[in-house]
């Protein structure tokens, strides 16, 4: 499965709330997320863009995942390989004693809404500010692009402007703003 | 925690299985493991003494675990990090994507059973015959050598004779029977 997926930085969320419920977009749920991301001993993630994230949920659920190569253009469409965990300390562990090495943490709340294919996210991420993610997922390659057309007009009636897109991961931009920060 | 364990080579289980009973040592159950062994693309795990294996049990549990290098002498004690996961086909497409290869596959079914501080693992391993596993755990590293001992005298009292004794693990012996083929 590939997941097609812009996001946008807001200057909030009212005005997107807003029209999301004027859709009849369905709340799914409320979610606070910790990402720890690691590094490969063999390759920097970060020249070679792909990612390996220990994810940690409000309710204690552990997912891992892998994140390929960004695919797409305007979007950040990549290949996702999880797994769920049962114990956070010993998945890091065993994962440090594999040389792959912890280079930043995101921490976020996220809204989650459905509409049609869509996925909403309304996200707050600490120290970064206020996005938004709309994704759909498809099961073949061919369909990137014109999934990718779909989910920019979804954007456009959502009142999300294309200037907004930032193609930059969470990732990148907590740890650009640490290099800013030195 | 340290497991402190002794493998002995048997003729069959047996005798081993009559003496358990004398002592109504408890029977807790049968398993059967299959053991996907995978190697560093950093290091050779078989020089190193790690080892990084994916444990699928007979009723599907799936079960990640990194074993330090051993670190006593007769035994073959080690450090052993262990994490439970949901899914077998994933977890194992996300080691092959951190550059993990697989590099063996034991197959085994045990019966296991609990004499006082002993866990007793009569086991059948395909392609390589039957052994015991008999094993302690401490929580102390300065504890290691006393529980060996006790172990062997355990091994004693069960029958299993001191030439019986193995020291390479069954990814070693399987390895091993794989070069002899050659």
């Amino acid at each position: 499965m590939f997941e097609v997926e812009v996001k946008y930085r807001v200057p909030n969320h009212d005005a997107i709330r807003d029209r999301l419920k004027a859709l009849n977009a369905k709340f799914l749920e409320h979610t606070e997320e910790t990402d720890i991301y690691l590094n490969s001993p063999l390759r920097d993630f970060a020249k070679t863009d792909e990612a390996l994230r220990v994810r940690v949920y409000g309710d204690g659920t552990v997912v891992l995942t892998y994140k390929g190569p960004r695919i797409g253009n305007v979007g950040k469409t990549r290949e996702e390989l999880s797994v769920t965990a049962n114990d956070l300390d010993s998945l890091l562990e065993i994962l440090r004693r594999l040389d792959f090495r912890e280079v930043a943490k995101v921490v976020k709340r996220r809204d989650i809404y459905n509409y049609e294919n869509f996925t909403i996210y309304l996200d707050t991420v600490e120290d970064l500010g206020s996005f938004v993610e709309v994704e759909t997922m498809v099961n073949d390659k061919e369909l990137i692009n014109r999934a990718t057309d779909e989910v920019l007009q979804f954007g456009d009636k959502l009142g999300l402007k294309r200037e907004w897109i930032e193609k930059r991961t969470y990732l990148e931009l907590v740890l650009e703003r640490g290099n800013e920060r030195r």
